[in-house]
């Protein structure tokens, strides 16, 4: 995967997600790093729905997962917005308090049909990973 | 599962779903059917987030998925907000077009500690499934 | 789905998994059971891996689950060795014990190019699911 | 994760693993590298069964990874052979050819009572991930 280049600026990518999702404002976009098979996505608490204890919601962080992974795999191979999840699955291992967490997407499989991206939401510390994700995408004939 | 009865009807729950996610109005919890180990939650696209072609996106299917199987297990051991996702996987199968989808929670395994929930989301049919969930939840001690 | 038709009997099943399966007895591969979107697979004890505990090992119950799932999808479209796993996952539920499980295969979808299964392992009753296991294949143009 | 020490070394390992299992011989569990929430595990295509097109089936890839998993928790936490996979999801990237292929396991959270790992099989060259796993382990009261 060593010679993996985004495509796209973290911009541009904005723009278009800014766009696909017209209802949501331009910070819930924040792509705070992009570079070779990599992405990664800043959450603000205040795009987030609570679930009873007053943590982050389960959908919420699978919501964040899919997007960072539709994000990382769009900046590398352009916008193809029909590319859609194909199957996702995610581990809650920890509660996500209210404020702010980051979703790091790294490209696992680049295929031509097929995308795979391993998704980790951390809060804090990089190394307190409070959930985990592997999405994969299709992308369709171009 | 053939011993397992319902402790909840349709409108404690939507009670305990509209104290539970503030923000949202009673017409989003459309319980249409409780009954032993098995929930059907009527979706109508009006709380939907649309997605590029216009079609239901994968983060409001999975929303849907994860709530029908809270509410699925809720209505078995009764109100235990704390219950939390531990594992969500959800299966793609099919574009889901913007008017009402159903989501059928079926529990397969009501333990103690955990509940594994089958959840089918469809569309028009019954037996067209647009996208299949299996959820786990981790139940605290009480 | 109602309108899948299997394509090929038991024996014709079997057949091909002793030649594609060089190393396993013809008890290896024993479908009780073809319809519709559907296949049964009885396991026997004597094929298993234990662990720890004597019960079947989950290395065992995922390769129970993938050949049923192979096997329903080849039923139903012929033989077409090259179709390969592209996703598995699988919910254990409750420990096996060392002797006769059963593996039923429903098709959730069949498409042109992805097979998605659902499994669900379960031993001395129907109802008591030990592993439910959702598989997607996928389908190499013919 | 930084804290975490492997409390056992491979040899250790090993003994508890040709117990545990008895059929199988001391090449079969052939961990090359154990370090701080990390465990290597290489494979030999003697000990894989084939599918058709003679390359290692998906079984043989999730017993891998279900192994690799459980020797990195056990290396953790000490010999509780009673610890059993909760739930495995598997990601099949790449075909994987009949020589040698590795698992690298890596603890994503060591908790007390479940553990989840991320498990990466490649061949040839670790940027060449053949398959992705995530693996939950429920661990006993002890």
């Amino acid at each position: 995967m060593t010679k993996l280049q985004p495509l796209l600026t973290a911009d541009e990518l904005v723009d278009f997600f800014c766009e696909a999702f017209p209802g949501q404002d331009r910070s819930a976009h924040d792509f705070v790093e992009i570079k070779s098979g990599f992405l990664r996505l800043r959450n603000s608490a205040k795009h987030a729905m609570l679930r009873p204890g007053g943590i982050i919601s389960g959908p919420t962080q699978m919501a964040v997962a899919d997007r960072a992974a539709y994000a990382v795999i769009l900046a590398h191979i352009g916008i193809v917005p029909m590319a859609v999840t194909s199957n996702l699955n995610m581990s809650f291992l920890r509660g996500v308090e209210a404020r702010d967490f980051y979703a790091d997407a790294q490209l696992i499989k680049l295929g031509r049909r097929l995308a795979t991206v391993d998704v980790r939401l951390w809060q804090d510390d990089e190394s307190t990973v409070v959930a985990q994700s592997t999405v994969t995408y299709a992308i369709p004939d171009q």
